[in-house]
Formats: C-alpha cells, sequence, structure tokens
C-alpha cells in the first residue's frame, strides 16, 4: 500500500457495494416482462412507472418528474431553458465544481456564499439582495454537503425558503446524499418545506449504481412542460432500461437493505477518517463532521503554508484541486471522500496528508 | 383494424423485432463478468471496449469516438461546442426535423437545398457558396435518407466532399440506416471518402433497441478533444450498461444475423408499400423507391389540393407534420415509415391515403 497513491479525488461509490445478483435479476425480469416498451423510444420525461414511483414518493403530480442521464444532465436543461446570458444564480461557497461549470456555460452571473459551520449567512444574502437584483437561482446542497460535508439547519432552511418566496427567486435543492445519514436526526427538505417552489434533484447514482445514469428532478409548477420538451428535443428518450432495472429494484423492496447495508460499509469509514483527522491534523485545520453523505470538508489553517497540488502524488496523493469548488479560486480547501477507501487506507492516507501540508 | 388509427407518424422499430432473449444473456453476462466497471461512473467518452470497437470498425484511432445517449444528443454536443450564434449551416431538404430543432437552438441560420431525385444540386450549391459565406456544416443524410428515403449517388457524394475541402466546411454524415440495404449495392460513405475531414453519425436504435439509447459519433480530428470534454462537463458519462449490452452483443456476433433477420421482416414491408402506392396513388404524387432504411418521401401532386393534417384521424389515420422536415414549410410533402406496420396495415394504410388526399 506504501507505493500505491490513496486517491482523495472523486465522489465515487466502492464497486464491491454494488448489487450485482439483484442487479442481473432485475435486469432479466424487466426485459423480459417489459421488454417491448424498455427497448422502444420512450418519453423525454422517463421511463412512466418510475416518474409515478417518484411522484408518489414526493406526493407530486407525474407531470412534475423529469428523469434522465444523471441529474447534472438535467440541470443543463433546466440551465439552458431557464437562464439567460447574464441572469444571476447564488451558490454555496465551496459547492460542486460540476455545477459551477455548468452555470458559467449557461452565461450565468455567479454570486457566491461562503459557508460558515456549514451555514449560509442569512444577513449576508439579505445585504446583496438590498443592494443588487435577485438572482434567477439559489443553488444549495443541504444534506451532508459536496464537497463540505455540512448539513444545513432547520432554520437556515426555512429562512432561504422565506427569502426566495419573498425576492421572487427559485431554490434548486441538489440532494443526492440525503438518504446516506450516519447519524443525528433527518432534517426536513427544502422541497418538503415548499413542495409548489423548490426545484428537488436527487438520483439513484450514490444509492444503487452511477453507471445506470438516472438521475431525477422534481420541477416547479411553472417549469415542468418546457424542461421536459427540450429534453425531448435533445435526445427524444433517455435510455429506459437503466430506468426500469432501478424501477424493478424499488418494486422488489430492494433499497432500503441495500442503504442499510451502504451506511455499515461507509459510516465505519467516515468515523475513521474523522477519528485519524483529529489525531494527526488538529493543529493544521478545520473540518467539518458530516451526519452522513461521501465527504469531508477540510479547510486548511492560517498556519500551514498553501501547498502546491502538484506535489501531493510525491507523497503517495491523489487531491482534486480545491479550487474548483470556488468561484473566487480558493487554495486552501480540500475534500476528502471516504466511502470508496477502505478504514486502513483512510488512515494511511491521512498521515501521508499531514506529511504533505507540512513539507 | 378498420376503426383502429394507422400511424404513419414516427420512425421506430417493431417491438416484436427486439431481440430480447439475447439481450437478457448480455445484461446477465456483462453484470456479472465487468459489473464493477458498468454500474461505476465511466468515461465521457463511451464505454471505452464499445469505443475500442467502433474506432476498429471505422480504422480511426478511439480518441476520435464519441457514444452517448443517441446520436441526436451528440449532435446537439457539436453544434454546443462548434456554432456560434448565426453561424451557417447548410441542410437537404426535406431533412430529420428533430436536427432542424436542434440547429436552430444552436442559432445557426439554416440554407436549405431542395433534394431533386434523391439528390442535392450541386449547381445551385456552388452559386450559394460563390455569393455568400460558406457554412460551418453541411447535415446529410446520404443513406436512404430521413425522411425521403433516397440515397446520394457516389457522383453527388464526390462532389459534395470536393466542395466541403475546398470551401473549408464540414460535412457531418448521419447514418444510421446504412446497415439496412434491402436492394441495390453498397455506395461508399462520405467518411470513406474523407476519413479525415467528415463527422460521421450513426447509431443501435435502429439496428438493435432505440430504447437502449447507443449512438455514437466519429469526431473529426481539430474538434474530437473539445466535444468529448464537452460531453463529460455535461453528464460525465453516458449509460454504461446499455453500452456494455450492445458491445456484447457485437462480440457474440449476433449483428450481422439480425440485421438480416430486420431486413427479411422490413424489405417485404417496403415491397408491400411502394406496390399498393403504385396502384393506388400513382396520380396523386410522386415517391422515392428507396433501396434501404425505414421511410418512402411521398410528394403530393399539383393536382391535389394541400390537405388539412387535423382531417387524417376522419380518415383513420395518423401523420407526421410534413413541414417539419423543411425549414420553408413545405405542407406537401408526406413521410411514409413502413418498419414498425404489417403489410396488411400498410395496404390498408394507403388506401386511407388515397381517400384523405381526394376528399
Amino acid at each position: 500500500m506504501e507505493k500505491d497513491i490513496i486517491a482523495f479525488t472523486r465522489g465515487v461509490p466502492p464497486s464491491e457495494s454494488f448489487p450485482l445478483e439483484s442487479l442481473i435479476t432485475c435486469a432479466q425480469q424487466v426485459i423480459h416482462v417489459d421488454g417491448a416498451r424498455i427497448l422502444q423510444y420512450g418519453s423525454g420525461a422517463g421511463y412512466h412507472p418510475l416518474c409515478d414511483h417518484i411522484a408518489a414518493q414526493y406526493q407530486v403530480q407525474a407531470d412534475r418528474v423529469l428523469i434522465g442521464q444523471g441529474s447534472l444532465q438535467l440541470l443543463d436543461h433546466l440551465c439552458r431553458v431557464m437562464l439567460k446570458q447574464g441572469d444571476r444564480v447564488f451558490i454555496e461557497q465551496p459547492t460542486y465544481d460540476r455545477t459551477i461549470t455548468l452555470f458559467k456555460r449557461a452565461g450565468a452571473e455567479l454570486v457566491g456564499f461562503h459557508l460558515i459551520d456549514g451555514q449560509t449567512d442569512i444577513d449576508q444574502i439579505k445585504n446583496v439582495l438590498a443592494q443588487s437584483p435577485p438572482p434567477r437561482f439559489f443553488y444549495v446542497i443541504p444534506d451532508f454537503q459536496n464537497p463540505g460535508g455540512s448539513t444545513m439547519s432547520l432554520d437556515n432552511r426555512r429562512e432561504l425558503v422565506a427569502l426566495s418566496q419573498h425576492f421572487g427567486f427559485t431554490i434548486i435543492e441538489d440532494s443526492p446524499y440525503r438518504q446516506l445519514r450516519y447519524s443525528g436526526q433527518q432534517i426536513p427538505s427544502l422541497f418538503e418545506l415548499a413542495p409548489e417552489d423548490v426545484i428537488h434533484m436527487s438520483s439513484f447514482s450514490k444509492l444503487i449504481s452511477p453507471g445506470l445514469r438516472t438521475g431525477y428532478m422534481i420541477l416547479n409548477n411553472g417549469m415542468a412542460e418546457d424542461v421536459i420538451r427540450f429534453a425531448t428535443d435533445t435526445y427524444i428518450s433517455p435510455s429506459m432500461l437503466d430506468q426500469a432495472i432501478v424501477h424493478e429494484f424499488l418494486q422488489m423492496g430492494l433499497l432500503n437493505d441495500h442503504i442499510n447495508n451502504l451506511k455499515s460499509i461507509f459510516f465505519p469509514r467516515l468515523q475513521a477518517l474523522l477519528k485519524t483527522l483529529e489525531e494527526s491534523l488538529f493543529e493544521f485545520g478545520v473540518w467539518t463532521k458530516p451526519q452522513g453523505g461521501y465527504y469531508v470538508g477540510f479547510f486548511i489553517g492560517q498556519q500551514v503554508k498553501t501547498p502546491q497540488l502538484s506535489n501531493a502524488g510525491k507523497f503517495g496523493l491523489a487531491l482534486t484541486d480545491g479550487s474548483g469548488f470556488f468561484i473566487d479560486d480558493n487554495q486552501r480547501f480540500l475534500r476528502l471522500p471516504f466511502c470508496a477507501l477502505s478504514e486502513k487506507t483512510i488512515v494511511e492516507g491521512v498521515h501521508r496528508l499531514r506529511n504533505y501540508l507540512t513539507s
């Protein structure tokens, strides 16, 4: 292990967690029973039985559900339909680097709000709203944030929803990790606080398999028709087979046990990471203590010289460029994904991180 | 059957042609053998073994191959990366309605060239090129065109390639029907005439299953890297499972027999359509005599009053709006897809079409 690079890079599930046998059964079953539909062109909105399932889960009309090749693709549609060049989009800082790319590509003017102890600063947001035009969207990841790992408090959620209703902007809630809570109590989603207004995104990538590329979006009433038509114009329909397999997995009642299994793998990894950080790096930075999800966000302490990312390899590490999670090019943040690494590798990885940071 | 609507609308394969049992076998096999890779995030360019297979087939480097959720989606990437607002794009008229939508959405200025006996008028193209800026792209469907059914002659192909090289525009060759030739001799593709310059698009939708959403594009050397990065930024990776199933189907050597089976279903349907048109409608229009593919293009004769599309239902027909295949709103064209209709239904459908046209 000493010589292999330890990768604190992408937020991917461990391949050994994929429910191979169940997915083989599901694939067989759906092709056998519903092959004539699944192998044909379908609706741009997605495979109807899965749309219906998600609609029932979120207690919305099925015509507000859009399923596609991962939720990022759906966010791209939303941007293309709803954003004009120069429209403002508010984001948390740090936030998911790929959405920053998408928003920039759509011509958005991004305004970032630093998370303080995992919370957005409502007073700062009010100040910005008092002095300049409201955004079209405020994109947030309230549960076990990517990349920070923090959870937005209920008060923060309520205040944000109230602001969105007062100033007429739309919250996009990206919540792929919500069901991976390892400790603490579930907090209502922003969507649950304002189900007619908030756009909610999620995915089966972190719950079943990313390769099945099945993400979804609950659109709000004013936007669903246009965004779904846009999706249809872009690719006619998303993969029917992938969605049918996911639907079968849900219908067979396999998801809850599988999520419990994932938690039993991931929670000890998180605990190992937090314990080793405490033992080895408490002088060199501060970090979040996530209650779920995939990531610990590490903020390099003032006393540490900004390390050169290109040097990480010399210390046996691969790290994601932390500045990608910010619009103001912050070099002093590290995202530490822990789900795909064994506890032993995590401990060794943190030791290497200490050497890297103190070199 | 008398009361049911006969749909000459979408170009979809008959569901009974899907190789269900083979696809179940392929799905089982690939999840079993390569599940750790297939169920994980992959490359934005596609599933590497399938990229390699396609690259070998077309004798190009694998880094020129982009696979995605249907070739339309890939054309959308190409437009977004390569077209600026107001860039010109030349198209055949009629042409595939969904690509007209995509090009318009990308802000292209479309210039259409009417097909005359299935051929583009090279002199007219030269005239336009002499008087105005060359296009960025010329989009063509040379084999069994959608919606016309015609095949571009070898001379026409050569002249078009020569023009593209002289004037510096890029030909996009969309060729999903090429392997479905029922009669006549195969003609070299435009890609084969200029493999470094022409962008070639195709798909397994018409050869195996549309629901698997596996299309591909052979990009030319200057564009591949940017377009593939754009795809990655849009959805990380396309469905790995779908592509792995397609790859397994090819590896098992099942495609040739399956295509022969499809031809044995589709060719009699085309023959029934052409025979019945000749018997029933020779006074009322002219139509193509395709050597392959999915469609017969029907041009309503001058002596026939332009029928109201909304009346088709009264005659037991569903028809696609022919004007969607033109940029100049031609109301006197009908696309007649025949692959998904039985011979009996086709005969009855043409009789109804006669009543509709002569009402």
